[in-house]
């Protein structure tokens, strides 16, 4: 059985579509203007060399992202839209520059600012200088995506299997597919030119570098079928078209070696070839390819569209499959660079050669339709459905090419130019990446607490793993200090037996007045009886029954005056039905705050108000809610820091429970409830207190966080004034948590981002 | 309506007999001829001063333990028992004398040797050469019981209120409760000494001291009417009889300290009054009563009897509900020390006189059968048994008297001599303290580590609290050093993300992986359709199928020879209905041993084995059962450390496919096996192996608690072959426990007691 069936058999589908999916791609700094920036790289990063996911390529100017393999090309491609929204969280008075072809450079490139390395890096600066006395800075300042790809090593073991290839050892095998795959891959790289090339012109300022930019964009600021001015003869390659043995994988690595012993080439990596082999540096075993020919996508805000990756994806499983027409010669090389560079030029008005070197016996559009049928036939009926919607969405392109990303790109930049088109691009993007802040998109299951972390943990450089997804479990390691924590909060700072104490409501109690701090005092009972005989003991008193673990505050009464023994029968045995031990309480009136405390300090009061609105006397509630759900802050089921207020039966009977109704026109300044119960998820706000509150609530505070050696816990108290100066009668502590969201302390409703996220990873010594 | 009707009242009798009950202690040392011990106070017990639980009275070889204040007596006397087990555990070559009246004591008084004391506490050694000096040292080693008692806050805030005192402070009215059941103490107390005394004689050593005692004790050694030699006027008591104010108790307090004043006493300590009312230093307000008139009991190990408690509790009760038939002035208190002297002497044959002076209209025993009846009468209808069975108790004491303590006591004496019957019921004793030596008495709900963990807190002087007694959740507090531990190894010591790690495989895995640790490398799968296509990754090998979590094994498969993808595809079916995580396994061959470590050190090695037996050629299984089922260490219940084998149907039926039945008569050192699980509860015995196993799986045990920094931990490790240095293929490991049982490690059913007990208490810094 050749590949390509194998490829087919029931046995391969699973895990067709799997494999690890890494992202790298390159914008440049600009200022407001659309400028080239000509500031050192953000100190906020760090060491340059050491983050794992932002660096710099040739200039200083040039922002490398990275994302680690990821197990799918949505988190893959979630990953990078996080790396790049951080980036631009962090840049100061700057944008990244959404296009490949550069913004205006200084008309002396010697201008352009070459990558900073300390004196021990001294070979890295060495290379750049190299690179800008042989290609000149400005054709160095070309960006790019570049897209690294494994497959699964379940279905490479399957290939092998059904295939017969069972002579070959598993790392020869691996060989022969990645070589396959890379032949074809160049053979047949203008279609994927054709379709995802995105740089249809180039700034004025670049023309001076390459004296063949106006064949290759006729117009001055724009042809009407230029593809990929990257990909084309302006664009990034090197100065030499090199030819290569592609007849096994050692003797490819080799003749790549030999140019190097030459002295063509100063290292391998100076070959700016569209696709790479990786290998793992101890075994030399091929681990996967890297895809370096797209373009930026300026259409996006990460420069890259998940349609294009899953196209991408396809094609090289297409070229995996497809049977080869002859040897991957110095011949077939040439014609298949003089197909990329005359697609990158003319898009489907090119003249494509086949193997031959004839003609194509299709119109290039005709093969290019062919391809994605044929795509089309390689994805499994049970695949998701990302895959037949890229397929979709590309001959829907061919259909109509006004919608196709590349002629919207032209059309921007023939309407406003190159220049004022990609910065008014950059400055939109700006705004959509500071309104993502609270997420981590592509690991958007993981609880938002987890994700602020990791958000953070991006930013500062740290490299993490999910080492169980569904508990929020991650390890973060930097600099060789690895800190395990599980959803966000159970860290290594927390001693057991302290969590203990605070999963255990009686304990917690207990600690705390041995430490002389005020907790409702009441009775513990673990039989009805015992419990009924003390009704003298709490009548006439405001009181709360309740089981000593509640879920979701089932089995608890608040008894307002404990005057009639039913009532309170009734209440003790809604508990005992809950738990076998009830706590009797005094009611303590007043507002309920969430005090967030690391290492004994506290770092955020809130406080949580019930879904309301506020009238400004000609809006009704409905349109009020309508106003208010429009922030960005608020969704739909817990993947936002707030929730959307709801228009229906709950909010209407509160209402009506006011004599009010949905069209009512509240006053000027006016706050209507729709709500009784203050939970968030029922659209409540979240309200910060930290600098309101008197502090010696937060002493207090302090004060239980030692009392039960917490390092980090969120304690709820009862206070009924907060201005006034905490004494022994006047609060009352009600529960310590050990698991607190973070979130709400970072995105309010209302006050300030408590940052809570950068303090927990300060505290973890990163 | 009067205390005594109030007690009776509904609203009353859930709070009756609850309360707080401690009790103290006195035992002298004697060497194993029953003379008294020339040896100090046993080093092991430490400080004598600091030491909550054990420390000495007048003389260094008179032992004093004392139990916390309990919630029932059934708690406080299995507290005192397990004092008297670890104390009798403790001491070399000498044996607890269980009599009230001392031993054979030295002719010279001078060579009994007092209490030592560092110079920091020369008072407390003056103090007793002034006690010497003023009673002689023989008189001062007469020992007894002491117990403390408190009415519950509940049973007195009703009684206030049903009673109509609402003109008296609660602190003015518990001490109007409290005085009023000292004074018919006082009166009736000769009840108590003809129903508990137990000193019907003493040693011919004695008779120099006490001049009357041939009066006392009219035989030589044992008088026939004789009760309580410690309650007459030979016993323990003030040289002078001092009236005292009843009348209050300021009043009260104020006589004792008029008696200190006019240097009558040294110290308000130095009345011995049979009761005593302690205050609260800081408000003093009383907090309970101290009954100080028991005598030891020499014919039940710990010397008190709970019917004995039981009693004494309701003659509290029955004091305090009792009318009273005149003041308690100087003439009453005449009148009541004498009955106590004739009683003592006398015991039913004494002339008791009534409050008039005049004799008892019925027989004292038959005021002793009315006083029966009227407590009874106070007991109410859903108390706890032991309080109607203690009555019972004593009714039948009085119509067979022969089965009365007092004179099983007095026939022991008569027939073996004072001296050879205290003896014997010394040793008696002291084999069976050694045979609790696993078990907490009055706390055997508590999990076997937790008991082991607290018995050895008594040992080292440590005072606990249990916090939630259900979560087995303890405070260990000394010199203001507190640990909160919950399950005996769920302590401080161990940070939260550690934990979390043990309690995830598949977490554990990977971090252990990270350290370059064996553990079964397999799949880790989250839908069947992926577990499955894994078929052929795993076809002809042996593995095992496991939910990612399992509750007693279920959902596990072992394919010894995964070759059929029907069985494959049931086994996968079978963990998916449990977990939606599945792992998929190589299954090690070999045996599972448990490394117990702290702080990265070994501590024991156990291995378990199913139900068996060991054939001697002339027993039957059933009778080999039988026999193996006699060690103290095998019980029902997880109440012992080991669990008697059953013969029921799953052991008949095991040994059917053995062809074997109950009959059979294993031939000499054959080993039947009863199970296929090796579970200890289902009788399973436990092997030590700590010094078997070879060194080198400790080491590896020790690597992956440091991998995971956990600091207490149960590891499940297979190893094929004990004795062959590990390498990476030749063990693996399966589980870490964050929380492992200690006491299979300390009383395994072969092999040493590993003191994990011991050892974690020295880990936690006690």
């Amino acid at each position: 059985m050749q590949i390509g069936e194998a490829l087919l058999a029931p046995s391969s589908q699973t895990w067709l579509l799997e494999g690890k999916f890494g992202l790298e791609k390159e914008h440049v700094r600009v200022d407001l203007e659309g400028k080239l920036a000509q500031t050192p790289h953000p100190h906020i990063f760090g060491d340059k060399l050491a983050h794992p996911f932002v660096t710099v390529d040739f200039s200083e100017s040039q922002l490398e992202m990275i994302t680690p393999p990821m197990d799918s090309i949505h988190e893959a491609l979630g990953f990078m839209e996080t790396i790049h929204d951080v980036v631009t969280e962090n840049l100061d008075n700057e944008l990244l520059w959404p296009q490949s072809m550069p913004p205006a450079l200084p008309e002396d490139g010697s201008q352009i600012p070459l990558a900073q390395f300390d004196s021990e890096h001294r070979a890295l600066a060495e290379y750049r200088r190299f690179l800008a006395q042989t290609y000149g800075r400005k054709k160095q300042m070309i960006s790019g995506v570049h897209v690294n790809l494994s497959f699964s090593e379940s279905l490479l073991e399957n290939l092998q299997r059904e295939s017969n290839h069972s002579q070959l050892t598993q790392t020869e095998f691996k060989s022969h597919v990645y070589m396959t795959a890379m032949r074809n891959m160049m053979r047949y790289r203008w279609i994927m030119i054709a379709l995802l090339g995105n740089t249809p012109a180039a700034d004025n300022s670049y023309s001076t570098i390459c004296p063949d930019l106006p064949e290759v964009v006729p117009q001055t600021c724009c042809g009407t079928k230029s593809v990929s001015v990257r990909a084309s003869i302006c664009g990034y390659r090197n100065n030499e078209e090199f030819t290569l043995n592609y007849a096994s994988w050692p003797q490819f690595h080799r003749s790549v070696r030999d140019l190097v012993d030459a002295g063509k080439l100063i290292h391998e990596k100076e070959l700016y070839s569209p696709i790479r082999l990786k290998t793992n540096l101890q075994t030399g075993e091929i681990t996967h390819l890297e895809v370096r020919l797209l373009d930026l996508d300026p259409t996006t805000k990460s420069g890259i569209r998940p349609e294009s990756l899953h196209l991408l994806h396809l094609f090289m499983l297409w070229s995996l499959a497809k049977e080869e027409p002859a040897p991957f010669d110095a011949a077939q090389q040439r014609i298949a660079s003089q197909n990329q560079y005359h697609c990158a030029c003319c898009g489907y008005d090119s003249k494509i050669l086949d193997a031959n070197g004839s003609p194509f016996p299709h119109s290039p559009k005709g093969a290019v339709r062919k391809f994605l049928q044929e795509i089309a036939n390689l994805v499994p009926d049970d695949a998701p459905n990302n895959y037949n919607r890229s397929i979709k969405f590309f001959e829907s392109c061919l259909d109509n090419p006004e919608n196709a990303p590349l002629e919207i790109t032209r059309k921007g930049i023939q309407n406003q130019g190159f220049i004022p088109y990609n910065l008014q691009q950059a400055k939109n993007f700006q705004v959509n990446s500071l309104h993502q802040n609270f997420r981590f998109s592509g690991l958007e299951d993981l609880e938002l607490s987890t994700q602020l972390i990791l958000r953070e943990a991006v930013l500062r450089g740290i490299s993490f793993e999910l080492l169980d997804r569904s508990e929020n479990f991650v390890a973060l390691t930097k600099n060789k200090h690895t800190e395990y924590i599980q959803q966000a909060t159970k860290t290594s700072k927390d001693n057991y037996a302290t969590i203990l104490m605070m999963e255990n409501k009686l304990v917690t109690k207990k600690v705390l007045q041995r430490s002389n701090l005020t907790v409702p005092v009441g009775g513990h009972y673990t039989d009805l009886k015992h419990a009924l005989a003390d009704f003298n003991r709490y009548k006439s008193q405001a009181i709360v029954v309740k089981p000593k673990s509640t879920n979701f505050g089932l089995g608890i009464t608040i008894l307002k005056q404990n005057s009639d023994e039913n009532h309170y029968l009734t209440a003790l045995k809604m508990a005992f039905a809950e738990d076998s031990s009830v706590l009797v309480e005094p009611f303590i009136a007043g507002r309920e705050f969430r005090f967030f405390l690391i290492d004994n300090k506290v770092e955020g009061v809130l406080h949580r108000v019930p879904a309301n609105v506020m009238g400004d006397g000609s809006h009704s509630i409905s349109e009020l809610v309508r106003i208010k759900n429009q922030d960005p802050l608020r969704g739909k089921g817990y993947v936002t820091p707030l929730e959307k207020i709801q228009l229906g039966d709950a909010e209407k009977l509160f209402l009506e429970t006011q004599g009010l109704d949905f069209n009512y026109t509240p006053k000027n300044q006016e706050i209507i409830y729709l709500r009784e119960n203050s939970n968030i998820s029922t659209g409540g706000d979240s309200l910060d207190f930290t600098d309101d509150i008197h502090p010696s609530y937060k002493q207090i505070a302090s004060d239980a966080a030692k009392a039960l050696n917490v390092a980090i816990t969120g304690l709820d108290m009862i206070i009924p004034n907060i201005s006034e100066p905490a004494n022994d009668d006047n609060y009352a502590i009600i529960e310590m948590n050990f698991n607190p969201a973070i979130h709400i302390h970072c995105f309010p409703f209302k006050g300030s981002n408590r940052q809570l996220n950068k303090k927990l990873l300060d505290y973890l010594g990163f």
